[in-house]
């Protein structure tokens, strides 16, 4: 993509109310911009991240089985009184013309568990997995941290539906080490770690995925013996000791929760009588499993997580592009060796944002692509072009080399 | 894809409350569930076909320059209120906990003109070209049709700002194009017509992209000589005759509005007093275009076109799979050959939907063949295995041909 023709600029400054550096960068590199608290617009180099992410997160997903489906947004009142969950504070509500009442999905086991029992009769046609991608509101009192608490926010849920707790249990299992590839291939793979949490009425504990970083707004403590995190909200209910190994030299750490997987056992299916008839004929409850992932929060959790005084440093597999390829200099000579090798770049399907303005001095195309953060910055002058040469740098470092033009194809393969 | 892993299946019969086509068939093949009127979720196979179409629509408009973001859904009051629109009939409106009001977006004009404002000051900085394809609400009264009128519902909008009517003009004209390459991709090409409709109060007139079906809800006039519609609402102030080329003997045909393309010219820029500077240092008001596809319609619409009394009859372009391989009979060797072809056809990159399903009768196997409609069908039986062949079947001939397995690379390419 050639920079001049995208419509978004670079900020000066990050907007005043904007507190996160997750938010002040986005917004100054322009990849996302703010509509109200906790409601962002992605902009073309902040959606092909979140594009990035979200197709790593399908391909794992689909990798345990996942189905993928598109579940609407509006809800019928009904389905949520039927939960007891109609009055959730954290959900918006709404009426049409005609009085009737709809909410807005916050999470959709309302919705997803009737559609599968339309499919399911017999253990046969158990288990299933179906996910999504797809848009949630939540009523939130407080959005101060950029894409890390959204009112509006993309989130994939996944729900499994199972024959028995055994069987859900070993899919749950599975998730887990889905989940960790997903972080993994986002950059947050050792910063990462489960997080016993609480489980809510139906299992003593559900699984959360914290990431340790400053800006978290969740607090861990943290066994460096097991790994595990035990979040702040059980850890007197386990006597301030790791439930695996018994350390109590525990380490507290800010964190962000980029997932969360939780055993529903018979919650919602029992309220929506999903049975199935099992080998014996007899009739039983299915067990279910929801398992969340927010895009947003994950893409400003790898900003927090990757970023120095300079702008974001994009971990390889969801930067916007591979290579910054940036021109310096106005002569003819420079000009077309750096439209050549644009051309053989995308040619050998490398993704590369190509800085072709004339109107930008070599301080600021450089400001600004470390602002970028692009995880490789080539550079092609006048001083290269009579070394037949183009000079490389990696946002992660500081050394700059000198590759031959020559000796392009095999360096960047 | 293993038809015995999709967790849908075919419904015996429609559900009763639905009198459109499209969602009978789509609902007994398992496309599409409804959740209410006017709001479905996608399935696996329906996402299939939904993804297509969304692919081929990102493509065309690519190739007209169009950047791609992604809006949000809730949107300040304000912002309407600038407008003149926040009482719009058709528009949902909710308050939050703290009594603060919001819509939900139906058409994106309020957030897209502020948004593109931000990033241009210069003539320089023009043309934009702008685009998303995301989730619209609108408060629909009647949504009897199916895809073809959602209270949710998925749209492409992309939004256009030139400095001048001439540059505005220019690029409408490569719009009406690319949407032709759309519907002509999606096999609606030779039923959609270019339709002068309503301007509003900013243009004379608008176009939309109609096409002729005896399920539409719009009624327009068609000349046979131009190809051109002209929608009913406007066929009196063309006294009765068309307006290219004079000829009163019109056909009056049902159709579905499956694209409509605006000028607004300065209707939005003006109220955001969206201005750039000319090449005189000028300040000057920025020129707007609008242009709307509804993917959900769409399909709905492809539905309509494409179908027989035993069910849907997909393009090939938006089919869910190339070809839908059935296998007939329980012996090891049908089997493995079975097996055999599966994983060869995907080696190749073709996507077959594979009936491997074994409580099935072949009759029931076909029927559900006919009715998902893939444009291919390749049977392997005890019959077929004898002959060294496959027997293979398009959806739209009745004709059976045998096609030995050896021959079977070159016969799909």
């Amino acid at each position: 993509m050639r920079q001049s023709e995208i419509f978004t600029k670079i900020l000066r400054e990050a907007p005043k109310d904007e507190l996160s550096i997750n938010a002040q960068l986005l917004i100054r590199a322009g990849f996302v911009d703010k509509l109200m608290a906790g409601v962002y617009s992605y902009l073309p180099l902040g959606l092909l991240v979140f594009k990035k992410i979200e197709n790593i997160i399908r391909e794992e997903i689909n990798n345990i089985g996942g189905q993928e489906v598109l579940l609407p947004v509006l809800h019928p009142k009904a389905l949520w009184e039927k939960t007891g969950r109609w009055q959730h504070e954290e959900m918006f509500r709404l009426k049409n013309r005609e009085e009737k009442e709809f909410s807005l999905g916050w999470t959709h086991e309302e919705i997803v568990t009737p559609l599968v029992k339309n499919f399911v009769n017999s253990y046969k046609d158990l288990p299933v997995y179906v996910y999504q991608i797809q848009d949630k509101f939540r009523d939130e009192l407080r959005s101060k941290s950029g894409l890390l608490r959204g009112r509006e926010f993309v989130m994939k849920d996944l729900y499994s539906f199972h024959a028995d707790e055994k069987d859900l249990d070993s899919y749950y299992e599975k998730v887990k080490i889905a989940y960790f590839k997903i972080f993994e291939r986002c950059g947050l793979g050792k910063d990462t770690f489960l997080t016993l949490a609480s489980g809510g009425t139906f299992s003593k504990y559900s699984h959360e995925f914290q990431t340790i970083t400053p800006a978290g707004e969740d607090e861990i403590y943290l066994c460096p013996k097991c790994n595990l995190g035990i979040n702040k909200e059980i850890i007197q209910e386990e006597k301030n000791q790791c439930p695996e190994c018994g350390n109590k030299k525990l380490e507290i750490r800010k964190s962000i929760e980029v997932g969360n997987i939780f055993k529903l056992k018979d919650k919602y299916t029992k309220v929506f009588d999903f049975k199935f008839k099992d080998k014996e004929g007899q009739e039983k409850i299915v067990m279910m499993g929801c398992y969340g992932i927010g895009l947003g929060r994950l893409m400003g959790t790898i900003v927090e997580a990757h970023n120095d005084t300079r702008g974001m440093i994009w971990p390889e597999e969801v930067a916007p592009f591979k290579v910054h390829l940036i021109k310096i200099g106005e002569s003819l000579e420079v000009k077309s060796l750096a439209e050549k090798i644009y051309q053989d770049l995308q040619k050998q399907g490398i993704e590369v944002l190509y800085d072709d303005r004339e109107n930008k001095t070599a301080g600021e195309k450089f400001a600004e692509a470390d602002l970028i953060g692009i995880p490789l910055r080539m550079v092609v002058s006048e001083k290269t072009l009579k070394l037949d040469s183009v000079e490389m740098k990696k946002r992660t470092e500081e050394e700059i080399k000198l590759i031959k033009i020559n000796d392009l194809p095999q360096f960047l393969n």
